[in-house]
């Protein structure tokens, strides 16, 4: 059998880093905060990449590379971007080693030191409209649409594998554009993608809204976000999307000649999602068992497992299955170990979350059937073998809409409405999950309530029902309730 | 008119810059020795990763991340690795920064100083055999075929774009394995997956070869190499598979129980190709107008001209011949533009190498005519309407073809045999090129022809002929001839 993994319950925190680890996503690594993608992970968020990458070429953008490094003087340019950022981040500042003359392998050569420090990025908006500065000259260049997939750096000190590490992998697309309203739309339209993404393929359901002033990226007007709830009633920012207004463009002194010949100012957005999604993977569907893949991301769909071993007839049923099913374009795997046991086969398959199990057995194939079970509910049925193929088909459509429709009903059981602020403390103690409540619209409040409940305003909705109310904690009178609850 | 470029009779130098500058594959930026990869370059880029890692799949690869930073010590593990390595390299020795208390923007904070600087991966082997040191335990762990898709960085002193830059875009793969056969067959499999790559793909011929010990991998028992031919006459080490023996094993003690329970070192490789590929494709077969991509890699197979500009008829023809094209999965474009003239597009396409040329005059649509380019040869063909589509199919496998012959043509025509020095002297200066001849297998008098005429032993070619004969340099005796030239 494999060693079970601790149970939600006991420790969520456990649970959670035991999965990563014995479903072989991902791995501690010697270097503090930075984690080992294994192959198995990587494999999720290769699906997740292509997707992605899909979609953001279908919405006409393109793929370009900029410097991992970025000059410091660089960060001090758009002068909220700086406050707001940068300050735990990797700084190199020599470009050789040397052997150590007392003979203890490798120093660094004092003499190397670079005249300016330069930045691992922890985002790339200021290497990248620097270079803007020198491809955008008339409205002609007009919208650049550009994505980059890269490693990016932030130096935490409190790190979870996939959802805050030191490095990790992400996109950020960073698009110019002539006018206010164009790049509104821009950033509008990459938060549609990244919920569509997001719901059709995590089976993550997702709320999309607008960060307060508070809570927006540092040099942006405006920042969309979406959030999803995790089984812990924790909410994970899943995706963000900001208008920048032109304070890059003034920053980094980026102009366009509009069609009457005159000079503006050009208008900028940026947005990024990054492997902290497979964290919202893991913690959106997975149990007690292990993980749990939607089947439109799974590395492998489904695995056939020998019943008590491999043998004539049921390698042939295996292959006749097999064969149907890569018609299907769905993967399967026949497991034909026969140093481990079915119920050991049974146990692994599950913690790794292969959305359908077959089971051929001896009696059974004699009444001509197999056993399929999903991994969702862990339902099993009997089919005919000739059958199997198109109910596995089935089948991983039924997976993908109940793991979607079962996290929409927790958010739904874990959404909640406060109108005083013991209320809310109380919601927020027994049951977590999101809470609407009115907020006077002051930092002070949103700080204080932080202050006092570890909760943050997640976002304010988009399309949010207008409503008269107090401020929970204030008294003060609100337009609207918005969305608060703990996160990660 | 688009600029033109300077031809490579006036400088080869200036040639390559300004094909890469101004046919939009890459560009400086702010940051020493890094480029920006732009997004015509990257899309090139991006097909050459899709087969590529298609390859590595269809072996039996899986791909994986590791941390970019590597620990310094990890560097003085392996004793031949980090003398032949990793001295100029980008030094992590702080991860803060703090405002300056003066008021000038942003300063290293000296109290976030590491315990142990980080070093930049200048490649991956130390920070991955530190982790396969917990991954394999035993044979039934092994083989590991991982590959990892990163970037890296070299301090290199004088860059060119793409084929020497501080950072660059690469895949490598590390694979370890329980016998040295199966090693050296790997080492040797990823050698032809690349060879078979460039040909194929890049219609670039290259030659396998091992390296000579001096030329080696820093750390390897053997390295392999893929080498090929500029039309300046030099070299171009293209990629490198290495079988590295037991070394890094040993170095990080990653050892495995064999199926006898007795517990042996594992056998390692490692191999990679770069963004350096870009800079092959380009000096492979560009001419004096601008880049010519081979069709297998062209981000764009065809564009479509109207001459003088678009109208009815010709939009008309064009929609057909377009939607016939993307029938057949060939890209194209139709330029619209009517601010610029045919003669104006058609130097741009060439710039940027687009393999097929549709010209759509009006006159010729009275005799239902369209008039195709190849940008190989230049050459023009009518052909009617219906029959664009079938033909410019047909030109895409010729223009593939032909790139290919007409660079094993330049190859063969710049190989040479020398018998002495004088002569091997004389072809290094007047013709360039691969020099067939015969060394006293020395480091010694390797490095002195290196030193006296700055040509280098590129590789001593697989299933090479056994021939007796006597060193150029020192007239010792010699059982074969090694590939000698200048190399980039």
């Amino acid at each position: 059998m494999a060693k079970g993994i601790t149970s939600r319950e006991t420790s969520y925190a456990d649970w959670y880093n035991e999965i990563v680890k014995k479903a072989g996503l991902a791995d501690h690594s010697a270097v503090r905060g930075c984690m080992v993608i294994k192959p198995y992970g990587f494999a999720i968020w290769e699906k997740m990449q292509a997707q992605l990458d899909k979609r953001f070429k279908e919405t006409g953008h393109v793929n370009a590379y900029f410097p991992l490094f970025i000059p410091k003087s660089f960060l001090s340019k758009e002068a909220e971007h700086v406050e707001g950022f940068a300050k735990e981040c990797a700084v190199v500042t020599h470009h050789r080693l040397m052997n150590d003359p007392n003979g203890n392998g490798v120093v660094v050569d004092p003499t190397a030191k670079l005249e300016e420090e330069l930045i691992v990025r922890p985002t790339s908006e200021t290497i990248i409209w620097n270079t803007y500065k020198d491809w955008i000259k008339s409205y002609r260049d007009l919208p650049l649409l550009i994505n980059q997939w890269a490693n990016v750096v932030r130096w935490e000190m409190r790190t979870r594998m996939f959802l805050r590490t030191a490095e990790f992998l992400w996109q950020e697309g960073h698009t110019a554009h002539t006018t206010k309203g164009e790049a509104v739309a821009e950033a509008r339209q990459m938060l549609d993608v990244y919920a569509e993404f997001a719901e059709e393929y995590m089976a993550m359901p997702v709320i999309k809204g607008r960060k307060t002033a508070n809570e927006r990226f540092a040099g942006a007007e405006d920042t969309y976000t979406i959030e999803a709830l995790m089984q812990d009633g924790k909410a994970l920012q899943s995706g963000t999307s900001h208008f920048l207004g032109q304070n890059f463009a003034k920053a980094f002194d980026v102009k366009f000649l509009n069609q009457n010949q005159k000079e503006e100012y050009v208008w900028a957005t940026s947005w990024g999602v990054s492997t902290r999604l497979m964290g919202g993977l893991i913690m959106t569907h997975s149990d007690d068992n292990g993980l749990i893949v939607p089947p439109k991301l799974a590395a492998l769909h489904a695995v056939i497992v020998p019943i008590p071993k491999p043998g004539a007839e049921i390698d042939e049923a295996a292959m006749k299955i097999m064969a149907a099913l890569k018609e299907k374009g769905i993967s399967v795997k026949y497991d034909t170990d026969a140093k481990k046991r079915p119920g050991f086969k049974f146990a692994e398959y599950e913690l790794q979350g292969v959305p359908v199990r077959i089971g051929i057995g001896k009696r059974d194939l004699e009444k001509g059937v197999v056993e399929l079970a999903r991994r969702d509910t862990g339902e099993k049925v009997q089919v005919p073998v000739d059958a199997a193929a198109s109910a596995i088909e089935q089948l991983l459509v039924d997976i993908q809409n109940n793991l979607f429709q079962k996290a929409v009903d927790y958010r739904t059981a874990h959404t909640s409405s406060a109108d005083d602020f013991d209320t809310f403390k109380e919601i927020l103690e027994e049951k977590g999950g999101f809470i609407k409540a009115h907020w006077d619209g002051t930092v002070e409040t949103e700080k204080k309530i932080k202050e006092l409940t570890k909760a943050t305003i997640r976002c304010i909705p988009l399309d949010n029902e207008q409503e008269e109310g107090k401020c929970i904690l204030t008294g003060k009178p609100s337009k609207e309730r918005v969305l608060f609850a703990k996160a990660y």
